[in-house]
């Protein structure tokens, strides 16, 4: 078990599916005639944030969990994408951030205490960090970007949420 | 690190979270003057499944993580609850059952090949299970519970999302 199995490659992953519903959505949009972008920022409800900020956060959630859990600092990322491209690009460069670490970098995490600023002074163990906050805030948005694109008629399934498996195929 | 601290705690946490949502639903709907069990038929899109089913689902995919991890045999439940009520209940039983567990019953998961239903004679080991199908699974219907009730009008946020966090507070 490591800090790195519980996060990283399942985090890369998921940014992954959420890129590749993008395409799903790219596809719909053309063959309804409309354009792609406007689904951008299409929200569940008026005070809640669009598919854009949703993708964003995305981004942040899993960026943070691998910077912290490993005690380095996070590329900061001033979230002006306005495009599916420039989004897209997002996406895979906060992949490209996440291929850059080892389960050796997230070695020491259980004994990080991380003073993060929405604590006000207060402090967190990073695995609680990781399993309290970050991950289900990571799913969080990630799953609320998929049900804005499913509430705007994208056609996505289980499947395409939890993409690709380690799975032993059967005998024979 | 334990397979039981990645999971346990966590899932009974979301659960009680879950129906502390269902209570603000209800405070909604009597503030609006309708009745609150019409929330439990809602939807996102026509072909997902309504609240009712999302709070069933959550139920039960916290209730696998715990059986399949520790190679026992999860509860039978015939979801065949129809009101806030039952489905407060049926909330409070799972987490409940996942109190009995403790992280010796989990100790072996490492080890387990789980032959699931849905892999077709295939298997996955119980970590890659958790990691990348049931985890990612729990949390996208708790997120979609709460998608509902907030597209609903339901007045909920990040906090009531991400409940409780074990926080060191500030010194002085």
């Amino acid at each position: 078990m490591s800090y790195y199995d519980e996060s990283i490659p399942q985090l890369t992953k998921m940014l992954r599916n959420l890129s590749a519903w993008l395409d799903v959505a790219t596809a719909h949009a053309e063959a309804r005639g409309f354009d792609p972008e406007i689904l951008l920022s299409s929200r569940l409800v008026p005070d809640q944030w669009p598919l854009s900020r949703q993708i964003q956060a995305s981004c942040d959630a899993a960026k943070f969990i691998a910077a912290r859990l490993s005690d380095t600092s996070a590329p900061e990322h001033p979230d002006d994408e306005s495009t599916l491209d420039e989004l897209r690009a997002r996406i895979a460069s906060t992949c490209a951030y996440l291929e850059g670490f080892s389960a050796a970098d997230l070695e020491g995490a259980g004994e990080l205490e991380l003073f993060l600023p929405f604590l006000q002074g207060g402090s967190v163990m990073a695995p609680d960090y990781l399993r309290e906050f970050a991950l289900p805030n990571f799913y969080f948005h990630v799953t609320t970007a998929y049900a804005i694109l499913r509430h705007n008629g994208v056609s996505l399934g289980k499947q395409a949420y939890i993409g690709s498996m380690n799975i032993k195929p059967p005998p024979g």
